[in-house]
């Protein structure tokens, strides 16, 4: 018989979030310890697996618990379940994370990358629901994506599939923070658009800029609010960003045609309207027009939630292929 | 219970390849027509239908034939069962291809765009075989593709999925055949080879390369007998397209992170060798090392048949659907 309740562990680069839910998205318990890296990353781990025992033991949730998803930023061993190399989790490659948490919990764990994830999420708990065939891709920091076909998470060969944000847009072009040159990521993230404006705009600006988030240091959301304030320098930064990240999403358009493109993260939160308005513009002339003519473009509703959520859906996406 | 032949249809710009083969790719009947375009273009349906009249009444054949396949350059309305636009099939839009030949041949019919159809060629009869996850590029006159994902061809919601040629490679770019600017087909094609050297090249080294191949007009053929004869200019357009053609497979890895790619098409017959090790140096630089570690790159074995077998797989395909 299917068990009605999941645990969802968010882990993040300063803190890891582990919840209690059902598959209605519904919170039962929650935790938050931060997140310990080098050579303090094993023992995070077990205070990871104490917290959950406490989550086991609830008498609500007792034996109701069908098991374990856990979002990890970066590359991840789905298979050994291990996390083999994150930059923003030094000290973690190698620490075999779901067996020391499947054997002090006794139940099935699965690891995905955290952009997976949330594609998962999006289609038990938010804008992925009964639909079949999307993708959905997150701009913060970095950017990520995860895509669903036939209704089902691609996770690739080596478990690295959906790794958008990296797809070369300019050949030779910008150095991203992965090494490579020209990637999506190093033109249309939030880091990306701030090292831009930084870089592009003259002192004036940025002086102007800065004056809307008084005595901030300047990152994407200084820059944001500027812009959503008219700042037409800052507007015109987000503008290129979106024009970027629009060809990013006609090419995956002209590969996978899907139903529907959500997009999530916290750019969209802090961008002003000409971000979104321009990415539309690239992407319809830059993808094959039968293509854009299917597809919804939509912003995921899930929002800071995303990373539990996609978390449990996993457990709960895991049970069902466990079950058959 | 299932039956053991097919028919599969090529239909190209300027001529109509048929064939009945069976699920090992042996063909036991051909004919070919000249593909007749404008207000011609229905008069040449039922000449196919006529045609494939003599196949299903064969003795050797007779009720033993699953259906039909037809692979279609372009754009195809598979649910319709028409071509809705084709630059190479022109005044053939709108013609309700696949109800003409079902209710002549009374068997059921199936369209792809030729691209998709030769994916399900390789991975009936080729290097796709016990393969679940791969893509297939041709790269001729333009780039085509297919997509397989678990097993089954990735055909999209508007069945324009795997336009891989048309991705954006370089924002602004080249203009391509299709309109938009900065398509991988507009700058890694035979075609688009042959326009760059046309308009780099000297006059003198120009004329140092038609002297491979006299008589002949100047085009991708001519550029790679010079090539394959150590012409260095001839090899360096080659070694540029290369370039592009590995950013393009480096954002499919990135994206899909297939177990194979497979590489079909005119272009490969002609190049030099350095074109292939250009395409690979620069996948390798620009794909995620987990995904480029994870696939093989290999060339199409079913080379001038590709068209036939891929509309053969195709039906077989589509018996197996419609079986259960």
């Amino acid at each position: 018989m299917k068990k009605p309740y999941a645990i969802g562990i968010d882990i993040g680069g300063t803190k890891i979030s582990m919840v209690a839910g059902d598959a209605r998205g519904r919170i039962f318990a929650a935790h938050e310890i931060p997140t310990r890296k080098g050579r303090q990353a094993s023992r995070c781990v077990h205070a990871m697996a104490a917290s959950l025992k406490s989550f086991v033991a609830d008498p609500r949730l007792r034996h109701k618990i069908c098991g374990v998803g856990i979002g990890i930023p970066g590359a991840v061993d789905t298979r050994r379940g291990m996390v083999p190399h994150s930059p923003n989790l030094k000290g973690w490659k190698g620490v075999p994370l779901r067996k020391i948490l499947q054997s002090a919990l006794r139940l099935p764990v699965i690891l995905a990358n955290d952009a997976n994830a949330a594609a998962v999420g999006e289609k038990i708990f938010g804008q992925g629901k009964n639909i079949s065939d999307f993708i959905y891709i997150t701009v913060s920091t970095g950017i990520g994506g995860g895509i669903v076909v036939g209704g089902k998470l691609l996770d690739g060969v080596s478990y690295v599939a959906g790794e958008v944000g990296h797809m070369t847009l300019v050949p030779k072009g910008d150095r991203c923070k992965c090494g490579k040159l020209g990637c999506l990521e190093a033109y249309a993230s939030g880091t990306a658009m701030a090292a831009y404006a930084k870089k592009h705009l003259s002192q004036k600006e940025l002086q102007r800029i800065k004056k809307f988030s008084p005595g901030e240091p300047f990152a994407a959301k200084v820059l944001g609010r500027a812009a959503r304030n008219g700042n037409r320098a800052a507007i015109q930064v987000y503008e290129r960003g979106g024009f970027y990240l629009g060809i990013g999403i006609a090419n995956l358009l002209n590969i996978l045609n899907p139903q529907k493109v959500i997009l999530g993260g916290g750019v969209f939160k802090s961008a002003p309207k000409q971000f979104w308005e321009s990415m539309l513009a690239s992407c319809k002339s830059n993808a094959w027009p039968e293509a854009f003519k299917a597809v919804q473009i939509v912003p995921s509703k899930l929002r800071g939630h995303v990373g539990n959520l996609g978390a449990l859906a996993l457990a709960f996406e895991n049970q069902k292929t466990e079950v058959g």
